[in-house]
């Protein structure tokens, strides 16, 4: 029986939990949260990110650990990486969780990227925003999500005083990016470098927090992003799933940003596709072959925010499946998703559009 | 969240809560072995089937409570029905934890079923093997499963002293069937009496333990099979999903045995069907609406029997989905199962050979 370590014990380590269970593998959550939704499919160890006692026992008794955040003590994975393999590894962590370095890594690999600047007082900003111009986002470099940590600036009433709301925390200027669309890639690397990508997926966002995705059939970049994912997998010795969210401008891609670990844009392959993003991370940490990205049907995944339909509400509707992450409802807290699978496109559609009305019929 | 309490937590409840965990709900396993394998996605209940304090602890905090055998203290179900709804009914258990009653209720309901005779002694038996003519096949009319307590009578030197063989205890005497095939539906009841039929499985058993289900896609007695289910559904005022086997027999079907509880000819619905049977037991016993028994795929199921392969040897095959159950090996004992599923019955049929080539190579 491997022994799985995950930092984070919340939806992602439940469903990483939930798709590792059949492989023969046992779970253990470290997480301070007294309701870790993970906790009833795995061990839950009940303490801070840093606590030693808890890394000492991951150290000592798992085969390999791995993280459903990004935003993990680099201390914690300095000494976990001592005594036991942990992936994606500490630099990977290093890169992702400050868009500073995820930014300039783009950069040096080609890899379209907007205009930006690093902002660490108010003066900086002043500066940068007068050679970028307006408009602009200012975001924190670290732990921004779900459209946290970040102000648009359109005038220069905006750029006052800015640093400060955002904290005074180091932050990144971005250049506004003129998009049609926003699509991400999960992109997986094995111990051994095999890489394997899922179709990629359309994004819709609703106050600045993933709606919908909805997986591709033959998208015209798909070559494209593989091999922008290839490139920052193989600089960074990457080893698991990597969700990868580009903007759509002019017939490219531009990079956005990167999460290292399983990507909520790509739960629609638990049943949308061979092989899901869950189990193939899994795989790769643990040194198996990776699994099959097909696409089995036509697939999209609806984020239920805030409020999570009844069973009962749901099930009537055609082709979906309930994923019910076992969290207090609270408002823009994500405490499910639907998946839909289809055997058409057309009834793809008409799934899509009857559980986004159930939905908002909730809010 | 929905409490759901399990009698027993070997493999069965396992894959139950696997599948009942993303639909928001909690489980906990009654089971008195150390090792009971549902352990990990749920709360184990460490304690004999008729424990009257953890009985009274399901009792008190379950939403509704089921089982995954048959062989339950008819005291305990009765005990728990009193409190809690408990699905499938004891009536259903009385009737399928005992070869006499089951076949009775097949004569009763009109569904062709081999000669038997009720055997509770030697006189009895050469009675009876007088009456029906050999060969004839003995069997303990309870407790019996994957080809244990009973005995192939071809002479009549098998028929001296094979009562005491089978331990004295009641036993049946079944006239031997002269079958083509072996195959199994999976019907689910809900709580309101809508019922859905899974396509037929023919099933391959080697040294009396199932090692292969095919799912069929348009099998010419699946109405018939279906039509023989519903009756015995109907008859028991059953909810939940209920494994029914058969012979095949010159173009019709013989009814072999229920089992009340999902089934091991059914667990290639897990990646085989739109909706499992799993999560459709799931559905009927807590009064939600079925899911859909649809294929995905062409798919099929092969047992991991006394040996579970390395997730190293099996994953590189084609179409493969690992299910081990985290026991432990011995010899005989189901310790997992590979889901296969293709797009093709061309290749499915090569994913079954090489998976059997696999399995055997282990023995």
């Amino acid at each position: 029986m491997m022994k799985v370590g995950v930092i984070g014990g919340g939806q992602l380590g439940r469903m990483l939990a939930l798709a590792g269970t059949p492989l023969g593998m046992e779970f253990s959550f470290l997480d301070p949260a007294d309701d870790a939704c993970a906790a009833p499919v795995g061990k839950h160890l009940h303490a801070a990110y840093d606590a030693q006692a808890e890394l000492q026992q991951l150290a000592q008794s798992m085969d390999v650990v791995t993280f459903e955040f990004e935003n993990v003590p680099a201390e914690a994975v300095a000494y976990l990486a001592q005594h036991v393999p942990v992936f994606p590894n500490a630099e990977s962590l290093r890169v992702a969780r400050d868009r500073l370095n995820e930014k300039s890594m783009f950069r040096e690999l080609d890899i379209p990227v907007t205009a930006f600047a690093n902002v660490e007082s108010q003066q900086q900003l002043d500066e940068a925003v007068a050679a970028m111009g307006l408009p602009a986002i200012l975001k924190t470099r670290t732990l921004g999500y779900d459209g946290k940590g970040q102000k648009v600036l359109r005038s220069t009433d905006d750029v006052a005083g800015a640093h400060a709301e955002l904290g005074g925390v180091p932050c990144l200027l971005e250049g506004f990016v003129n998009f049609t669309g926003e699509v991400s890639v999960i992109a997986v690397r094995g111990r051994d470098g095999e890489i394997a990508c899922y179709p990629l997926a359309h994004n819709t966002h609703k106050d600045g927090i993933l709606e919908l995705s909805v997986a591709s059939d033959n998208h015209p970049q798909q070559a494209l992003a593989e091999d922008y994912a290839r490139r920052v997998l193989e600089k960074l010795d990457y080893v698991g799933a990597l969700g990868f969210e580009f903007f759509e401008v002019d017939g490219g891609l531009m990079a956005n940003e990167i999460a290292p670990r399983v990507h909520n844009s790509g739960h629609w392959t638990i049943e949308g596709a061979e092989c899901s993003q869950f189990e193939n991370h899994l795989r790769a940490i643990a040194g198996l072959p990776l699994g099959s990205t097909a696409l089995v049907g036509r697939s999209a995944m609806v984020n239920c925010i805030g409020r999570m339909p009844a069973n009962a509400q749901v099930m009537p509707l055609a082709d979906v499946h309930v994923h019910n992450y076992g969290k207090a409802e609270k408002p823009g807290r994500k405490v499910g998703h639907i998946t839909l699978r289809s055997q058409t496109e057309e009834r793809l559609r008409q799934a899509i559009e009857s559980t986004r009305r159930l939905l908002s019929g909730l809010e």
